[in-house]
């Protein structure tokens, strides 16, 4: 079992960070479209109850479950259900000590959360691209996820391993405040917020102005602090209520 | 039938500049990987000849064709024999004066330079990320063929248009160097050219260099000249041949 690679996991963060960025500019060139979030609106052959966004994610998590995509830790599914994986799919040694990733999964917070900031980050209206619209926030919603899984899981491990003893006693003593205090690294969320806006503007900036609808670094950056970083933090405790003691 | 408006044709054809831009930027994280281009080698159950990239290309857009994705114009599939659109897709009226979009289809020869184009961004190599590499070739070439079909379609519309005769004549004439040669716009070429070279370097100006893998600007710079630009005009032609006659 490998040591967790500090460096590797911190330039994996922040190269997600690139590519949740892009997937929301992305969406924010169609309108909000709120018809394709509606249950049962979803248009779709066979798919009364849904909504057009729920019916492109269970296909596309479907399709990418036959890829294997979630047998990497890091990959957690908003569906349950999946088909197996097709293919034998190589995955390098790592440094979790967790029988079931699923142990570790806020795909739920991540979809309502997510639900809204289509709200903050789209032009208002309908254009009727929902197709185009409910693509793109699946490409979104899995970075996002991708994102918060690896932080909950990487880094929860390797603060594990920085004072085992510590956490042990705050995990026994069942104080969840005092935990989540101590699992907070508040001068490196304020890097990465700062980070994350200047990457907004960045991925921006060479954009037509007349012509690509443009998103406000404040939200994205509002969205880390509200969602991403307190949702990894929740998934390391998660992982650390999971993890199998060392022998 | 509406007049093709030329200033959203334009600002439709630059926005997909960051788009496939984005989406190289995501391929070129992962190492050229060349087992999943092997046919025979997917290593996926029951596709024992195709290659991982031909197995994922052909189940995505199995899963597009179900959405609708190929009731647009632009939108041209890379296999055969797809499923019908399982919802009732929304398209608003086109100029287009076409019955069949695969009339213009160019997906080989943007298959086949798309492919040698990863040897020249990704770094060299294998890191057994197959899955992931494949899954962004799919998002990278299904935006490269996107701004390709859009162009030959809606741009080879409005050059018509301008002037209907001296096009027609040469159409007649079957001289296609000199159809070519009027379809060619030098100065807007340089223009798309210099512009695209310029976001490369915007769209990386924030990552972190030691971590992201950088591409040169030149490489998608000669990308757009030697492919993008002449299969556009290219499809102009497929389009212009296969137009119906005015009334």
């Amino acid at each position: 079992m490998p040591a967790p690679d500090l460096e590797k996991i911190a330039a994996d963060l922040e190269s997600l960070e690139e590519t949740i960025i892009a997937r929301l500019i992305d969406r924010a060139q169609f309108r909000r479209n709120r018809q394709a979030y509606l249950p049962g609106c979803s248009g779709f052959e066979g798919e009364a109850e849904a909504s057009l966004f729920a019916v492109r994610l269970r296909y596309q998590e479907e399709m990418d479950a036959c890829f294997g995509r979630f047998c990497a830790p890091e990959e957690r599914p908003f569906n349950r259900g999946l088909p197996p994986p097709r293919r034998r799919v190589h995955l390098p040694e790592n440094c979790l000590k967790i029988d079931d990733y699923n142990r570790v999964n806020l795909t739920a917070a991540i979809l309502a959360s997510y639900l809204e900031l289509v709200e903050r980050i789209c032009p208002p209206g309908d254009d009727a691209q929902y197709g185009s619209s409910v693509e793109h926030d699946v490409y979104a919603i899995q970075a996002i996820s991708r994102r918060i899984h690896y932080g909950a899981l990487y880094v929860g491990e390797s603060k594990y391993r920085a004072e085992p003893r510590r956490l042990e006693a705050l995990l026994a003593s069942g104080d969840r405040e005092r935990l989540l205090a101590q699992l907070t690294r508040a001068a490196v969320e304020d890097r990465i917020l700062d980070r994350v806006a200047r990457k907004v503007d960045a991925l921006q900036a060479s954009a037509a102005t007349n012509t690509r609808h443009r998103i406000d670094p404040a939200v994205v950056r509002d969205y880390y602090a509200a969602w991403i970083i307190p949702l990894t933090k929740e998934g390391q405790v998660l992982y650390l209520q999971a993890r199998r003691p060392d022998r």
